[in-house]
């Protein structure tokens, strides 16, 4: 007998990049391919010490809880939220077991099968698979160093009549790159304009390399100022990496109705996370100087970030260019025309370095000739070995005479 | 503007006895309605040095992990399924955020809309709210004491041609009645000829409260004595109600391609859960004594059954009969003809104790004159004034010349 698969696992391949990391676990491989925080940034001890504090106060953390989470927690995050100047209420927040499930849950209950969802151009891959597994289509809005291009957003607006246009703005996967405030307010008010919903992912927009030079407020923020009633954006983000990924602890912020319908479809979906997490955080914000560890995480972050810069502009490589990101944890590769990102990752793997082709980050026709480059998770101490690898695997590209062929493993 | 909801947030609509476990947070009340274990009977100790064992291991636990699951703790469980004679590979499971998302993500790579199912009649709530959710279409099967009648099985079976038969067939949410082994063997065959998989979601068959007196193996197990090759059932359980509800773990064990392509709809839903919870899960399995905690919880809970059901017989009730559970968590009361039920419910608000009217758990036209009784959860020092209360509510319904009308509260 074979299996009578949904539509929705019919529309859920697997990922080509997961396929890719499988690659990057093998022995010797040095990895700038997953999305990673560094693991010696986890603040362990802290957390530790949380935990404890949670068994301490008894047994009600084992208990069933709420499908909206952890209030106590949600009024810790709606406070860190205010005073980053975005307007939040515990009340219009549902907890999450991670970004990934804030997508999931607003796909689920916004999006039919051929519903039109737009995104950047190139967009973070998860997304597009989530939109997919809904059966909902996506379409790339143009996109430069500032973020979408306003009249490629409204003329999409006008043609696609989306549900939803998905955004990372702040140090984007892959990019890194980060929208200009003037950006963001034109993407608010198009899409005000149009009656369309605004999905914000900001899982990075923390991670800041120098915050005071930065004038980006969430949109999210931009939209409250601007206008009143429940707010047309949807806000998500998560602790994976400002604490710990393994936490799995994210949250929705958005209008009341919204919060409510996306609470029904997670009490389906998992009736809550875990609420021993949600209570560890808690308890790890009552102490912990989280802003502290932000600024910490960052410096280490942009160190890194320089350091596998120095070393690959000290190699020369003939036409090949990178972004310098304020924040995050990816680089955005730009190679010269022909040099296709596919043949480059293999001659990588034969090397024994992992880095992402850009192929899998749009919704329409791809730009074959980039590559994402993490910086956060590779010990830095393999840096230059790992350029020395990239610098090899360019040298085989060279040496080929298959620069607009495929070159499969 | 008017929030663009997708059909999947149409069909998961609030569920009633959600909002009647709100009525059960008013202050003074007695509540026997929701499906919550006793909070006294979870091994806080040993659960703290658990968690306390994992952070002594280092930050890998902090990391993102794989969507599988914590591979040593499949084994672990994989151990226990074979130890209880139920074939079981760590590579055949994904550990999942109870069983709840154990249910949704089957639904998710199995259903389509207008896709049929077949359940119990009655059978767990949430179950239905899910396969609405996916807008399957819910057919109930005929059902006594011993679980689905094979003709009504087999009838069904061949009219409506359902992807999928979801069962809870060892005390059962909402009644507490465990199927006899050769239900089961029926139901197997049943399923194996019509080439139609078996859902069988098993929280509860391990509090068992004369466990040498019962032979009543899991459908998969039986499914795999009878025939070769992959398994026909999906075998869903969590550490729920035998551990603590709050580490939120529970696991699919299933044919190599269900679990393949269920692992593949779980990265899109959440890339995967806690990977500190499933760490703490396995840290607890290594030293804790799991059988004989469990032996421990199931005593207690007979005892509180045995109170509750004493002295609810105590009352001579006229024409209210219960059966007599063998273990998990529920009662499952009859009432006479024409009392209904969602007026008892009412009555019981206003003397201040709540049970939860049958009405809901039906996939079709519901019994109107049945209750469930969760006896797990209360304090049993409560339990007197819980029946007292109880029977002034019957009082109250007998005072009332409106049996047959719906009482507002």
């Amino acid at each position: 007998m074979s299996t009578p698969w949904s539509k929705m696992a019919q529309n859920t391949p697997s990922s080509v990049v997961r396929d890719m990391l499988q690659a990057a676990q093998a022995p010797g491989m040095i990895s700038l391919a997953g999305g990673l925080p560094a693991q010696t940034s986890f603040p362990l001890e802290a957390i530790r010490l949380a935990y404890e504090k949670v068994f301490m106060s008894g047994s009600a953390a084992l208990q069933y809880a709420e499908t909206e989470g952890y209030r106590p927690l949600r009024v810790k995050i709606a406070e860190r939220l205010e005073s980053k100047g975005l307007p939040a209420s515990p009340d219009h927040m549902l907890l999450t077991t991670g970004s990934q499930q804030s997508i999931d849950l607003i796909c689920r209950i916004l999006l039919d099968p051929g519903d039109r969802v737009l995104v950047e151009s190139p967009t973070y891959l998860a997304a597009l698979q989530v939109i997919q597994s809904y059966q909902g289509v996506s379409h790339g809005v143009a996109c430069d160093d500032h973020g979408m291009l306003p009249e490629s957003l409204e003329e999409q607006l006008q043609l696609h009549r989306p549900k939803l246009v998905y955004i990372n703005p702040t140090f984007s996967n892959p990019t890194g790159k980060v929208w200009s405030r003037e950006r963001r307010q034109q993407a608010v008010d198009l899409c005000r304009k149009y009656s369309v919903l605004i999905l914000e992912d900001d899982p990075y927009g923390e991670i800041r390399f120098n915050p005071e030079q930065l004038d980006v407020p969430a949109l999210a923020a931009l939209d409250a100022a601007s206008y009143e009633g429940p707010s047309n954006v949807i806000y998500t983000s998560t602790f994976s990496k400002t604490v710990a990924p393994g936490l799995r602890t994210g949250w929705i912020l958005a209008a009341p109705d919204i919060v409510k319908i996306a609470a029904r479809a997670k009490q389906g979906a998992d009736l809550h996370s875990s609420s021993i997490d949600q209570r560890a955080l808690h308890a790890l914000l009552e102490t912990f100087d989280l802003d502290g560890h932000i600024r910490h995480i960052s410096q280490d972050y942009e160190e890194r970030m320089k350091k596998l810069t120095t070393l690959m502009a000290s190699k020369s490589w003939d036409g090949i260019t990178w972004n310098s990101p304020q924040g995050g944890m990816f680089l955005w590769l730009q190679l010269p025309e022909g040099m296709l990102a596919s043949n480059l990752f293999t001659y990588g793997i034969q090397e024994k370095v992992c880095i992402v082709p850009g192929d899998s980050f749009y919704a329409g026709t791809p730009e074959l000739n980039r590559m994402r480059i993490n910086f956060t998770h590779t010990d830095p101490e393999l840096l230059p070995e790992a350029v020395e690898r990239m610098d090899r695997a360019i040298q085989r590209w060279h040496a080929s005479n298959q620069s607009d062929h495929v070159v499969t493993m």
